[in-house]
Parts: C-alpha cells; structure tokens; sequence
C-alpha cells in the first residue's frame, strides 16, 4: 500500500510542478485537489466560503485572473470545480467529519508557486526527469507542489482508515502564501474557529534530510506595501515649479523608511525594495512607485514600524504636495507554537520512527509565515497549534531556480500527519 | 557754513560708530536723533505711533530690551525721549511741514548695527582715530551709523532753509533694517501714505568713491524664517522607540528646502545657515532650530519659495511625528525704483557737481533691503520712489569687522538730498 | 518653378514624416538625402567621414542600429549609400565649391525624429491627408522633417543658380539633435572648421506664421547623464547587512542633486526625470538608474553643476559602498549668436518681403540646441554664427502627439536662406 | 568594627558626593584614594603607570584639565599625590602582594561624575543631609562615589585581614568610566594581564534593595564619535556657488546614519544626539558637528555599524566638496561574565546572607560598560571575570537629577567582595 501511495505522491508531486500557479490564480491546482478529494468522501467547501473577500491581500487584477482562468480550462483543470475559484478565490476545506465525539484536527496547506524561471540544466532534477515547469518565470521553488501532494496523501490515508477515526479532521488548501497573502482570508472566513488541534507544516527550510521539527519557532510578523506617489509632471527646463515632484517624494521617504528607529522590544526589518519613478529626463515625475517591506520579532514590534512608515509617507507627499497611496499587499503576524502540541508530534515521530532525529523547537528567525493567522487564531479559541518542518535534501536553497526536494521526503510526512490525528485523538480524552 | 556740518556730520557719525545698538533697541541712538530734531523744530512722531507692532518682526525679547533700555540709560540716551523707545519700538518720523502748498517728501535713515566684533588693528581708522565700537560683539559695519548722521544733517539744512521751501518734509529713522525687519512695521503705521516722493539711500555697496547711484534696482524679496522641530527624548540605547526625532526632522528639512524647486520666472536663493539639535549624543534630540532665509527675483518667486519651505516643514514634522513652529522675523519685497525720480536726482547730481559721476540706473542682484516696502506702498498710491546710492571707498566690505567708510562722502550725500527737495518741488509743479 | 519646388518641399517633407526615425538611426532618410545632392552635383562627405565617433553620445546599441538597419533596407532607403550609415554615423555634409573666391558658407538641418506615438485623430492633419508616421512610437514632432525638406530645396536653388554663386557652400545634414547627441561629433570631426558664416535654422518654437527672427538666443548649456549605482543584493529579513543598497545610493543622490546650490552668474535647471532601482521587495536592492539632466545659463554655470553632480554620486556610492557609472548621453553648449550675421539675415527678410514681420534678436530660454557646438567653433575660428527661425502655425506645441506645421512656410524659408547667401557674399567683399 | 566601617564608608561616600569629578579630572578623588590606599599598606601604581596616554579616550583639553587641577588643590586634594594626577590620568592600582602563594584578584571600582546639576529640594537626601554637590553642573548620579567608597572599604578590610590571606590582591580605581572612555586605557596599560580572578561591580541599576546579582550580562558594545565638517563659508545671496556647505553634508549624514541597515547576528543602536552646524542665517554653513553613539549586540555587529558611519561621513563629505574628522570618544566591547565566578559570588552571597536574594545571572541589555575590556582580557589570558550588582534602593533613576542610593547597601557590598576573596582562594585549589 504503501508503495502505491508513494507512486501516487509523486505523480502528484510532479503534475503540480509542471503547472505552477502563482498565489490567488491556483485554479488549475484547487480544482485537481477539489476532484480527488471529492472522489475520497470529503466534504468540500471553496473558493468565496472558504476566503473573505475584503481580507484577501495582493490579488491579481480582475483581467490577470481571468486570462489566467482560461489557460487553466486548457491546461488540465477540471472544469466542475472552475466557478468556484474562477474569481480567483482559490481555497479549499475539506472536512470529514467521523460523527463520532473526538477532536477536531485541521492541516494546512499551501498551493502558490513562485515568478521564478526553472533551471533547464541537465543537472537539474525535474529538468533531467522530463516534469520542469511548463511556463516561463513560474516555478515551484518552495516545495508547495510537494505540501499539496502531501495533503492529498493524507486524505488518502484518512480515507482508507476513516472508520477507525473519531472526531472531525479539516484539510485547509490555502493559496497565496508568498507574500503572505491568502491565510488571514482564509481565518477571517472562521475556517478554523472550531479547531482544537492545528498543524501546519513545511519542507526544507534548512532541517536535514531525515530530521523532523515539531515546532518551528521564531517567524517574523510583516506587512508588505505598495506605495505610489502622485505628483504633477512638467517640463523641467521650462516650467520647473509647475511640478509635483513623486519622484523626491519618493526618494525622500525611501531614506526616511530606512531610517526608522530599532525598537527596544525586538529585532526590526526594513526595506524598500523597489522604486521606480519617472517617465523622462526632462519632466519633473509625477509617478512613483515603491514596494516596502517590515518585518518584527512580534506583531507589536511590526506594527509600531508600520505606523512609522504611514507617517513617513504622509509626510513626504506632504513635502511635495503630492497625493500618495498605501496598500498592504501581504501580511502575516507572530506566533509561538503550542509547546504540548509540538511533544505530541515529537513524541509520534520518535516512535514510528518515521524520522532519523526529531527535534521538539527550534528557533529560526527572520523568516514569516501566515499559517501565523490560523495558529493564533486557534490558540485564541483554546486550542493548540504548531508549525512543523519535514527536513529533506535540498538540491538548492528555497526560492532559487535550481531549488528540488528529496520526494523521499514525501511519504514520511503523511505518515507522521497520519499519525498524529491518532494520537491527539488520545491526547484530547486525556485533557 | 559747510565745514560746520562736516564737523557736526563727523561727529555724530562716531559718536553714533562708538554706540552701535542693533535691530529694535536703537534706544540710545534714537533719543539722540529725537533731541537734536525736536531742537531744529521738526514736528515728532515716536515708538508706537510710527510702527505697527504687528508687523515687527524678529523684536528681541521683552528681557533683553529691558536690559538694553538700562544700557542706554547709563550710556549717554536722553532720558526725556526715552518712554517712547524703551519697549523697543524705536522708529522716529521727523516731519516739518511748511505749511506752503507743495509735495510731500520723505527720505529713508536706518539706524541699526550688527553683531559683529570690530576690529581693534591699529590699521582700522575707528581704532586708530579711536571712535572704535565700546562693545563687543557690535559694530557699525554697514554705515547705518553714516546714514543717521546725513540724516541729522539734512535735517539741520532743512531747517536752517526751511523758509525758502513748500510742501512737507518727512525724515525716517527706521529701526531694524538688518535682516529686513523693521520697514514693514513703519510702512503699516502709515507713515509713507500720504508721501508724493521716497528717497531710501545707501553708503558704499561697491559703488565707487565719489560717484552716485540715482536708482539701484535689482533688490531679491526675500524672508527670514526661524523653523523649530519639537519631538519627544528618549534614550538611544534603552528606549529608542519612544523618542520623537526632531533632529532627523530638521535634518530631513534641510536636505529638502535646498532641493526646491528653481522658478522659471526669476533667480531663487534658498539657505538653511544654522541647524542646531540635541542635547547629548545618547539621547534622541526633542529640539532642533533651523535659521532659513529665501530671496525670489522677484515677490512672487520668493513666495513661491516659502511656501515650498513651509510645506517641506510640514511634512518633515509629521515624518518624524514631531510638532512645529515657524516664525517669520525679516521679510523684504522687491520693488524697481520710479525712473522718472531716479532722473531728477541724477540731473541734481550731475547739475551741482557733488559727485564726479552719476549713474541713472543700476542692476546689482543678490541683495536684499526693506525700505521696498516703503517703495511699493508710495508707488501704489501713485507716488514716485528711488532707492539711491553714495559711492565711498571701502576700507572692506560691508558686515566686514574691518568696514570703514570715507568721511567725505557725508557732505556731499546730505548736499545731494537737500538739492533733490529743491528739484522736486518744482518737478511737482510741473507733473 | 517656385510651384514646382513647393511640390518637392512637401514631397519630401511628407516622405520623411512617414518614416521617422530616432537620432544615429536616420540611414533611410540619410540616404534619400544623399541620393538627391548627389544628382544635384554636391561632393558628398558621409558617415564617419564627418562623425568623430568617440563624440556621439548617447547612441543607440549594435544590435538597435543592425536592426534598424534591416528595417530601412526594406522600407524606401537606397542601398547604395548605405554602407555609409550601416553603423549609425548618419552625417553628411554636401559641399557645393564654386572655385571662385568667396565666403565659405554652412547651414546645419537635423533630421531625427522622436518616440512619440503619432495622433491618429482624423483632425490632426497628417493622418486626414495620409502621410501620418508608419511606425508606433516614431514621430516627428519637432519639424526636423521640414528642416531636411527645406535644405534639400535650399540645395535646389543652390545647384540651379551655381553659375551665380562664389565661394564655397556646405549643407549639414545633422543626426541626433534631440537629446544633444549628433552635433558635437560633427564638429570635432572639423566639418565646420573652414566656415565664414553658419546659419542653423528652427521652424515653430512659437515664433507667429510668417514671422521670422534671426537671431534666437538664450539657448541654455545642457548635460544628459545616465547614472548608475551596482550593489550587492541581499534577502532583506535573512541577511540585510550583506546587502550594499544601491536603491538608498540613487535615493541620497536624487536628493542631493536637487538641493545643488544656485549660481550667480545665471540661472539652473536640475532634474532627476527617472529613477529605477531593485527587483524585489524583500532583496536589497543592488541595481538603480537615474536619468539626470542639468542645464546653465552659460556653458561655465552648467559645467558647475554637472560637477557638483559628480562629487554627490561618487559621495552616494561611497555612502553605501557601492559602484557608479556616469554616462553623458547627451550635451550642449551656450553660445550667442553674431549680431553682424543676425542683421544680414534680418535684411534679407525685410527686403525680399519674405515674412510678414522679421525681428533681429529673440531672448527664448529654457530649452537647449547642440548646434550650439557649431556656432561656437565658427565663432572661434573668427567667423559668424547664428540660429534663425522661421515661425509658423502650429496645430500643437513641439513634442506633442498632435504637433503639425503649416507647410506653407517652408517655401520662404527656402528662400530666405538662398538670399543669404547672396548678401553673405557681398558681406564678405565689404569686410 | 562593622560600625566603623560604615561610618567610613558613609564618611567617604558623603565627601565624594560634595566634590564630584568628570572623567579624567578624578584628581582630588584620586588623591584621597591613593592617600588612604597608602596608609593601608598597599603598594601604589599611578597616574601614566597605569594608564596608556594613546588609549584614552575623549580625554578633556590640556586648559580645562589644568584649571581643574588648580581647583582640585584648593578643595581637598593631597598635593602630595597630585603630581602623577596633574595631566588626568587619575588612575591608581593598588596592590596588596600577601607573598603566599595563592591567585591574583582584581576588583574595578571607578570614580568619576557626571555634568548633572543636582536637585536642590529638601526631599532629597544629599541636601536634606547637606552633603549635596558643591559644583553646579557636576553630580554623582550614578553612584561612583559609593563605588569609590566601597573600594576603600574592602581595602580596609583587606588590611586589617592580610595575614590571612594568600596570593595577590589588586585594586582598580578607574576614570571615566562615564561614556566608556578610561577602561581601555589601563587594560591596555597591562593592569590585569596577570589577574586569575576580576570582579567589576555596580550599585543600583534596577536591582532591588538587599538584591544581589552575580552576573549581569547583557551590555552592548558601543562606538561614541566626534564628527565634525569643515566646507567654505560663502554669502547664501550673493556667492551661493562659492560655499561648501557643511551643514548639508552634516543632515545627508545624520539621515543615512540613521538609516544604516539592522544586523541579523544581533541588536544594534544608531543616534546622532547632536548636530550643530553654521553661524548665520545668509552665509553657506562652513562647519558643523555632530555627536554620534552606536551600539551592537556584540562588538562584531557594533563594529559593523561602526564602519557603516565611517563610510556615510566620508560619502558626505565627498557630495559637499568639503573636509571631515572623526574622533572616537568613547568606546567599549561586549564581554559576557565567566559563569564558573559568577557561581562563587553568588554561593558566597547566600552562604554569608549578607543579601535576601542573589541571582546567579541577568540579562539586561540596552547599556554598556568599559569594563567589559579588563573582563576581556583577563578571560582571554585564561582567568575568570564577572560583573555584579548591587542592589540598592534609588530615589530616582542613574543619571537623574534626584538619583540618590540606599547608603545601607554600602557595608554588604564590601563584606560580599571580601568573601569572595576567601572563596576565590579556595576556589584556585581546587582547580
């Protein structure tokens, strides 16, 4: 059986990586994880039941997502599931619930590629193995092809032994999680109001092969915003002061952003990562654009360099008489796992043996996540909540274009997710 | 009869030179003029009843005034004028009317010196001929101690001949012409409304020894601003968070106003000459003060200018969430001299050989002086104003702690304004 | 036989208008032109024969021009000239010598277009009478297709009359005006350098139709720079201090170079018009470009700015440890043209009745002229210069979409500048 | 005895308190110090024996330091020291060489004051009980006169012990611990580099009354700098071109300083406390200072930081055209206490229940301390350092104008450093 699983992970594994789709557009990806999961007895909720319009962060436009939707129709999606996630709106909970009393236990994961152009070097495993990615500058090069595939291989397990279980188990599919954009949708829409027990996992990041970590701790709380200045253009030579300089507004609050105090409560990040202004050597520019970055040890610490960006920005468009405009186009908070929850997985790693080492916590920072959203809310309600890592062979560092995963990897990590479900089922009658 | 008002012209002008008292505490200087006017029968107008005290701009504080008002009194001010001067209000209007039909002609005395250290070198003549400044740090150093002295002198020919003349006399003695403060407040008080003919003069500025200068145009608008930031403190290592930077503030103000815009209708200058914040290098600064003055070709590019300054200001405080306060203490407009007047005051020049050469009209930019307010409000209300010159030989230039006049040139300038009543008497007959 | 000739005009004129091409790519109209003065009997000097080309600037790269190049072999360009324009020196002087004694006399056309999509409004006249550009993005919006007709009609007159005439004529057919890019390497290749008189001309600038004005000064001294900041790019939460930011250099540097001081000895302009910097938001920026333009009243205040310029990118680069390059892609002089030769021209245009009114001298600032390069060559070399224009109707101001000229004029300017070679040659004999 | 002691140690602490000295101007302390150390029996190293003169940093002018010394000599120093103290170097070693064999024990005490302007209320307790500072602008309010104090108490008690103790004690009376600016120079001057065991305390810092702390670790290293800019002076009006603007070069630095990028190997502080730039509203600021501190989780990251600075001031400079020097003032590294020592002192704190509580260690970041260098070094040779506290009761916080400790925390201090002593010996056996 556990063979056929294995086939049936990496096919999977490997569909999802030939059709990247990037965050809010993963239509193709829902409605296959909508098919199987439907075929497999759950109980579906999607697209606009799943996700709050208002708190959806970054969309891509109405006329992006709508081309989009068409080459998905061409390109393998199946075309039951499409009005769901047509808009874009491409989350999915699948429930399955025992009706027998137990817990109820929900599993994240995230679906989004990223705008990245695979290696096609020989070298390169998908490249060498025939499954590369069809389309130019989108790559999965984080591993949510293989979450995804992992997901689905709970189901299936699930499934299979779904008289053995009690309770209720929740399969969260979230999109857009690069930028950090999709989950705080997903909590608003109460998808996970009625957890006791959540777990949200990844692959890599760093963990060796073989090693499991219940607990990942030490993720930044952030927001990213676009910011544009509007000025008025002119001739520089002729009529200099008829302008609105965006560009210096601009270059005077990308300064002005960097030079944010530190704060005494915990490590900061700032960065303006792009500015583009202007649309000629000889007129004042009366457009620029900027795309920002803060990062906090804690939503707090985050939350205080955010206002003192707002202000930096009203004041420089004050500067320079010129109108401005903010948008948050992702954002994700801080939050620690629930020690007790991460012992359950820790201790269910060590006795299956599932992984050569298991470590209960770890600390790495400067990275976010908005899993952070469903683990807090979760944790609000009384519940326990974790953030686990799979450790694998990494063939290259996320986000790069040579990045490939050990599908190894793979199988051990539904076993564990299995598992689990069994013993927080213990673990719930013993509290 | 000559000689006697060299003697006189020489001896006020030193007495003047050893007791310089700067802008808006012309106390002692301005008792002086009153007596020696109210002995020649010139009809007073002092203090309050000349200035709008609305409009004085850059006034020290009422405590240095108070201490100042001490000074003169022990310092040789006649007591008897004084209640008129003592708060700083020390502008005097001398009006002799002749009670016969004719125009009515004012000339324009500052009165003010500088806060400058004079030289003490055996090299400079007031050192030498020991009419050198009593005080440190005050100095005579841009002949306004010369321009009362002519002033007091054509006063004394005005009265001496005041049976041959028609029409009214008004001599201004102005208070505070450094930094362009006190026109304004002299020019609201009305006391040029009903003028037909304003003379303003000036010593030296370049023009050679012996020459005259019927018209000096070319004067920038120009205004003189203190700008304070006020943010909250905070220390640097333990709480960095909680202060309100007002000297990145000031510093982000700075970098700003000098990056405003050039105006297509005229020359610009822009200066932050002084910028002082904090009080100790662990603490975040919560007071910062600029000095800012801005000159325009013209009153409409200067106030193109401030009001960029006042923006930029603006914003800089709400950038670092900091208050602040702008204080205007000098202001000057630009005005071009009447043409028709400059020519009746060449062709006296020209016509009694007081000067080996005049000019009718000269450019000199970059410069800037008040008495415009007094030439724009005459020509407003259908008069004629000039703004002339009395060539000296410089001993330096002016504000320098080496400035020194030629003596000489006092009779011929008080020869040269008393001749122009003469001509514009009859020029008023014949208009 | 002048309605045969306004037949040509506007042939040619309307030919060149629908195929526009950009500086240092004028190879079709380039070789037209050859192609007429050749039959015309002029000797041809062409590409880098009268190109220095270690003086263009701004040019466009191999692979552009290579391009470029196809796409004129196909559409009208004649291919035996082309060998001479194949690299992108597009120059050619055609020179007339009567091997007579006389004056030497140059005239300068430019025949680029510019980036500019061209109206397609029936009302724009171009497109109602068919000859509106061909390609998207090229137009000309500047006249420099009229300029071109008009010193082939000049070349018309010059060859029918060359029994009539002494000395030795040259036409220059000058690429890449707009931008200052072509003029300079034309004078450095000395193609001026045995000049008497040089007349470069101008249609429109806002001078009336049928009005000509023979000296147009105050052209302001300019340099377009490219600038470049290369850092080191870094992941903004992982490791900000590895980062070396180019995006803060360009950002300091856009600021600083706004806030460079006035000049007294003229007037400024300064303009950051683009900047465009990073690639991510969460990477330090490790990439920005500026395109800068500085302008002065004379060539010396516009050579205080660009080096002011200079030290602040090399201070910005220092700042944040990065590397810069500076590019001059674009430059012009100040020059005043000869009042002797303006007076020549305005004679001309008075006695012949060509215009309806002719002004010796205009003082039109704020825009810039690389012909510049040429007056102040022949000037130097003790000969005269001027820059004349003949206005005319325009349907919209020069460089906007809808800009068109009143092709009536092109016949008196052809005539004017035959003229004036007859008065230059006994302009010569006087002097 | 105990009784005595205290009413030393209150004796010594009140005659400090009323004649408080800056850093390198300890003289009178220093002298009364070495005066009593003497009579004890120590052997006496002072002044440029112990202090290495190219080490000392931000040391006062040679005017400031004679003027203080003649002070000194009029209230209460021992002439008979004051030779080695005259030029400010007021450090003393005092050695007690028991001959035994056994460990070398250093303990640092320093003695300098702060330019605080004590409070002069009644409820304060220095005034109430009339031994509040003598000197305006001069405080101990930080409680290095309790320090000093109990340096001469253990000294005391060390004298009256001696033949019951082995090996080698050392006592460190160290300047200008105020802005970290005298522990280098006597670490590099070689005073601990043969010490087994180093011991620098503290009063006060937050520590609760009759609370001890072993080890408080947690001090930042820190870099504090002088950076001035020296330009050309210029009239704003009339020459702006000729001014190298300082001022401008001093905001573009604060600004970038400022916005120096965070570090992801710790925590770091930026402040530029001070700028003070120019010296007249219309002239070109010639000069300006600023006053910088920053601060890093380790002296890697501060060291980080600290070349960031030096590289924006020299950026600036460049932009400006004008010159710069950078002084470093202050400095100190980060040191972390050697729990093994930490762990005696803490055993010898609740074994003798001189304090209610003792803990082993604390993390309280956000200040620093030179002492860190004599910890540095003696770990570096091998030996044991740590930095403990005592607490105290304060009236109001370290560096307040009301500051002021419980003088009950003075005799448990000195008996808590001569335990140690014994245990240290105890502790060198067994190793």
């Amino acid at each position: 059986m556990s063979e056929q699983l294995v086939e049936k992970l990496v096919h999977w594994r490997r569909d999802f990586h030939q059709f990247p789709e990037v965050g809010f557009l993963e239509m193709r990806t829902a409605s296959i994880v909508a098919t199987i999961l439907d075929e497999l007895g759950f109980e579906l909720q999607m697209g606009r039941e799943v996700m709050s319009e208002a708190e959806c962060m970054g969309k891509p436009s109405a006329e992006v997502t709508k081309e989009h939707y068409l080459w998905a129709l061409e390109n393998g999606a199946n075309k039951n599931y499409m009005e769901h996630f047509s808009d874009g709106y491409t989350g999915i909970v699948a429930t399955l619930d025992t009706k027998k009393p137990g817990p109820t236990i929900a599993f994240r994961f995230d679906m989004d590629a990223l705008e990245i152009n695979e290696s096609s070097l020989d070298s390169h495993y998908p490249m060498k193995e025939g499954f590369k990615s069809q389309l130019p500058y989108r790559m999965h090069a984080c591993g949510h092809d293989a979450h995804t595939s992992i997901g689905l291989g709970l189901a299936t397990l699930i499934a299979e032994n779904k008289d053995h279980l009690s309770g209720k188990i929740k399969l969260i599919f979230q999109p857009a999680e690069e930028g950090t954009r999709g989950a705080k949708s997903m909590t608003e829409a109460k998808v996970v109001d009625d957890v006791d027990y959540f777990i949200a996992s990844h692959i890599g990041t760093g963990v060796p092969h073989h090693h499991f970590v219940a607990a990942n701790n030490g993720f930044l709380a952030t927001t990213k915003q676009n910011i544009s200045f509007s000025g008025v253009a002119s001739h520089a030579g002729g009529r200099p002061e008829e302008g609105k300089n965006a560009l210096l507004a601009a270059a005077a609050a990308a300064l002005n952003i960097h030079a944010i105090s530190r704060h005494s409560d915990g490590v900061t990040r700032i960065n303006v990562g792009e500015l583009h202004a202007g649309t000629g050597r000889n007129i004042i520019a009366d457009q620029a654009d900027l795309k920002v970055e803060t990062r906090g040890e804690n939503s707090s610490v985050n939350e205080y360099v955010k206002q003192q960006v707002k202000q930096i920005v009203a004041g420089a468009a004050q500067m320079y008489g010129v109108d401005y405009h903010m948008e948050t186009v992702g954002e994700a908070i801080s939050c620690i796992s629930s020690n007790e929850l991460a012992n359950v997985l820790h201790e269910c790693a060590e006795a299956k043996s599932l992984f050569q080492a298991s470590t209960v916590e770890v600390n790495a920072a400067a990275g976010s996540e908005d899993a952070t959203y469903f683990m807090k809310r979760v944790q609000d309600n009384g519940g326990l909540a974790t953030y686990c890592i799979f450790g694998t062979e990494l063939a290259a560092g996320h986000h790069n274009e040579k990045f490939d995963i050990d599908e190894n990897t793979l199988l051990p990590a539904v076993e564990l997710l299995y598992a689990s479900i069994l013993s927080l089922e213990k673990h719930a009658q013993m509290v």
